[in-house]
């Protein structure tokens, strides 16, 4: 037996509190190498079985937001995704050595979520593959209704509908949609998805040791992120109706959907709120979208992009067509989304 | 709008704490009416469209563990499930119900945890049903190491083998094997399976309102269940790959496989664990069985018999051959659990 000395006073399931990304994606590894292969040198999950002739998919992010982006590598999805430090970007020479791995021939998308660190560094690796023969497009997913601008990004962040992109975008790649078109269609998908996110507690990241803010029980942060951060503004909690309610409100209006339109929705937990919590909210989310004239027609419901511990939960609203469902509808098999194969 | 008057100051997406348990299944079925259906009336959840000429299976318990049973509803598991309130058992007019909706006309197979509530109350439906012509055998599981007797049960628990035999049994009957033959194979995995569970905090049930006992940071029940109780004892909180040894050193003696066999593993967290922390000490446990001359060639990683909101987590050990790798590797579709398909 491996001795032990560093003994966590947080309520968490780790070693040492330096130790957590790595050792995650060890596990993550060991429990499905069917679907994905780390590289720790590089710092990167890839493909087991990379793909030729096919456009490439590359994102990554800060860790703590897991299963994103490395739970989402794997056929119809992504071909290489690179963690950053918990809440902190990848750096370039992850990013480079991502995209080098998902490169076949015909080039790679490059999917990034809208904060300042993770455009730069992205920016920073696309400059660098400049001088290599690789083609590539990007797409700057920007979906939060909460706030406009803050210290970590300029414009809308990029929340829940990184999925969204990463999954239809990932099937037009399957097909054997071109660059350009992959680009297109994931460019779609965020031009049509909405969020806007609540927490009912802060979260532990594990070299700090204890809460990022105070949170008292009975209230809620209203339209958090997915790096801890406190929300736009706090408020007594309610209901889940009640809530639902709210979270359409911010979330609908400013999608702007067609009347009757097919909608697709996410309802995600943020890492520490039982499922049995967020079907109970898909159920008032649903009664409130027919409430509201629209039909949704796909869902899902589950912990997708979290802030490590935190209580709390996001709406995301993406409006369908008949492409979007198929490309939805298509096989998936990676760690945290599978279906159909 | 409508206007909600219950403000919880848990911390909980729910409404009136009194209507959790229906508010989930209505969200449950909303998300997921291309496999399950909810009747409120009879409260039972069944398979959204019936196979005749296939043993039915049946399973109920208290809620508050979802996914399970509910969740696990579907094309190659239950054909129907009966949820108690928080922590109670079913009652008997519920399966009642359940068993004759399972009921094609060959027979229907009760899976019964091994808690005195569910063993009464499955028992009385079973004599109820005894006027009627539906053959019925049963599996009572009881796979938890950590106590024999407690106030809840007479014997050992049962955890989260309940899931490896409703998925395997389930795949028996889907293919069409008979009552008796499907019942053999829900007893083979249950004698084949061994778990230990821990916790990291306590629950807090939705009509208490507080959590069930106290749980100061930095310590560990060891040996707990899935109703909220505390464990066979306390410790302080380790290290995950002590932790992982700590847990290995319980189930795999008892289990005592034979040296080199094959073994399923699922790393179930309790309800308010990350899954990237279940990964971090699957890693772990991947470890130590492969020390212990084991080989790991199927895992379940994620939070699939809870307890509420408690963090923590539970090892379920499962020796395999053959046939149980394949009735495992079969098509499942249910809300949980699903590839395949």
């Amino acid at each position: 037996m491996t001795e032990v000395t560093t003994r966590p006073t947080m309520r968490k399931l780790i070693n040492d509190p330096a130790d957590v990304v790595d050792d995650y994606l060890v596990g993550l590894e060991a429990a499905h190498r069917d679907a994905i292969s780390y590289d720790p040198a590089a710092r990167i999950v890839t493909r087991s079985e990379p793909v030729a002739g096919k456009v490439g998919l590359v994102a990554g992010g800060g860790s703590g937001c897991e299963p994103l982006h490395t739970g989402f590598v794997g056929h119809g999805m992504l071909d290489a995704a690179c963690p950053g430090q918990v809440f902190t970007s990848p750096v370039p020479r992850q990013i480079v050595a991502a995209t080098r791995a998902a490169e076949t021939g015909d080039g790679v998308l490059h999917v990034i979520k809208n904060f300042s660190g993770e455009v730069m560094n992205f920016g920073m690796a696309a400059e660098i593959l400049d001088f290599e023969d690789i083609a590539i497009e990007s797409v700057v997913v920007n979906d939060d209704v909460a706030v406009a601008d803050t210290g970590h990004n300029a414009g809308r962040r990029g929340l829940g509908a990184t999925v969204l992109v990463e999954k239809i975008a990932g099937a037009a790649a399957e097909r054997g949609d071109d660059l350009a078109s992959v680009a297109a269609v994931a460019r779609r998908v965020n031009a049509r998805a909405r969020t806007f996110g609540v927490g009912l507690s802060s979260c532990t990241p594990p070299l700090r040791g204890r809460p990022i803010f105070d949170m008292p029980q009975g209230q809620i942060e209203l339209g958090i992120g997915i790096s801890g951060e406190p929300g736009r503004s706090r408020a007594d909690l309610c209901g889940a109706r009640e809530l639902a309610e709210l979270m359409l409100d911010e979330v609908v209006p400013d999608l702007a959907p067609q009347s009757g339109a097919d909608v697709l929705v996410l309802v995600n937990g943020m890492g520490g709120t039982p499922d049995s919590e967020l079907y109970l909210l898909y159920g008032e989310i649903e009664r409130g979208l027919r409430e509201r004239g629209l039909r949704p027609v796909r869902r899902l419901v589950g912990s997708y992009v979290t802030s490590l511990d935190q209580i709390g939960a996001a709406l995301t609203v993406l409006e369908l067509d008949p492409e979007l469902i198929e490309l939805w509808d298509a096989p998936v098999h990676t760690p945290a989304l599978r279906w159909g194969i």
